[in-house]
């Protein structure tokens, strides 16, 4: 048995472990947003970061922009949402940099009272640094948003 | 080489392992229920499990309780359901505990023909017993559950 | 510590990363078709697989079988679709054979300008050759496929 064989399976699970951390990402972007869960939210993108939401949001930058993105635009034109992150699919560039892109399946009301569907593609790029992975840049792509014309969400009670 | 080192994979590979154990339960909790396959329903169980749906259904406890919120209760709800979970965020208390949050979209025919879709987070505590894990509690926020109204679900021929 | 212990984390770990690939292939179907990125479908499929996509489109064989499916059957048929594969369950048989479960939730437009929901499931065989994972036979049972009647989906612009 060689250390060269014990180094290999550090690499491997150190990877695997990436795997999940970065799923874990794109989870709590769901459940910060959803759940209205500020820390959560602002936890998974680094200080230096990029959102391109796109069309009619445009760009924001940095965690003042992140917070301004959230606080005055998004969450005052939701009501209520979930958002359902599926598909993810990792590339590593090297142990500490990788790239993904995601599918996200969203249902929700706008502030006006209606019914929306949503589906979009988020294409992130991640960094670890001091051993935590976080979002550098996260790019939207919609697919459609529109409204669920004639349908009304509500809880049970 | 030291023997700390190949300890400290052996915790690392036990709980990527366990990670995908915890995702199986809520995979197989989907499963089991949309195509009706008892066994692998209530395999995700413990048999001092607590199931707290809330309104309007309540809360069961035991492998009793669960056969009857599904047999009696839930099954005869829906004509046909499917149950998507994502979002699946773990925080580990111990090698044996953890805790989890994950959301799921649900789309189906209630008993009446009528087209729903449900949105909810499950929260829940799973437990390792002799190897294995399996479900203490799951508790469950519906945020919608609602007619998609004007819509009928049937498969092609 | 024996050389008995590092040989059961191998294993391990190749069951591990196994796990992460054959998600990796649930996901690259979507990317794939969705994104109408034909690379990235085709690598998927091992040369002699089956595609039993069932009612009304029916069974496609080989590579030849998968091109004719999406090329001049699926894609035609679809003006934009976003599919978001859940609940992969994996049973392995083998190092290098396992059998998938997972469910599929689908919304897009058809040609026709009319928006769909579907909602399948998917059963795969897969097979590793030459340290490969790709699949060798997906089964697909449509739980329906039905339209949103009086909703129309566009992108924000």
């Amino acid at each position: 048995m060689s250390d060269q064989l014990v180094r290999n399976l550090e690499r491997q699970v150190d990877q695997l472990t990436s795997r999940f951390a970065l799923q874990d990402l794109t989870s709590d972007y769901c459940h910060g947003f959803d759940k209205r869960d500020w820390e959560r939210f602002l936890a998974i993108w680094w200080e230096d970061c990029v959102w391109e939401i796109g069309p009619p949001f445009g760009t924001f930058t940095g965690h003042d922009g992140i917070r301004r993105a959230v606080k005055d635009v998004l969450w005052p034109a939701w009501k209520a949402s979930t958002h359902f992150t599926t598909n993810l699919r990792v590339t590593f560039d090297g142990p500490d940099r990788a790239e993904g892109v995601c599918d996200v399946d969203c249902i929700g009301t706008t502030s006006d009272g209606q019914a929306q569907t949503v589906s979009a593609t988020y294409r992130d790029r991640f960094e670890r640094r001091g051993g935590l992975w976080k979002i550098k840049l996260r790019n939207v792509t919609m697919h459609h948003f529109s409204p669920l014309v004639g349908i009304t969400l509500s809880a049970p009670r």
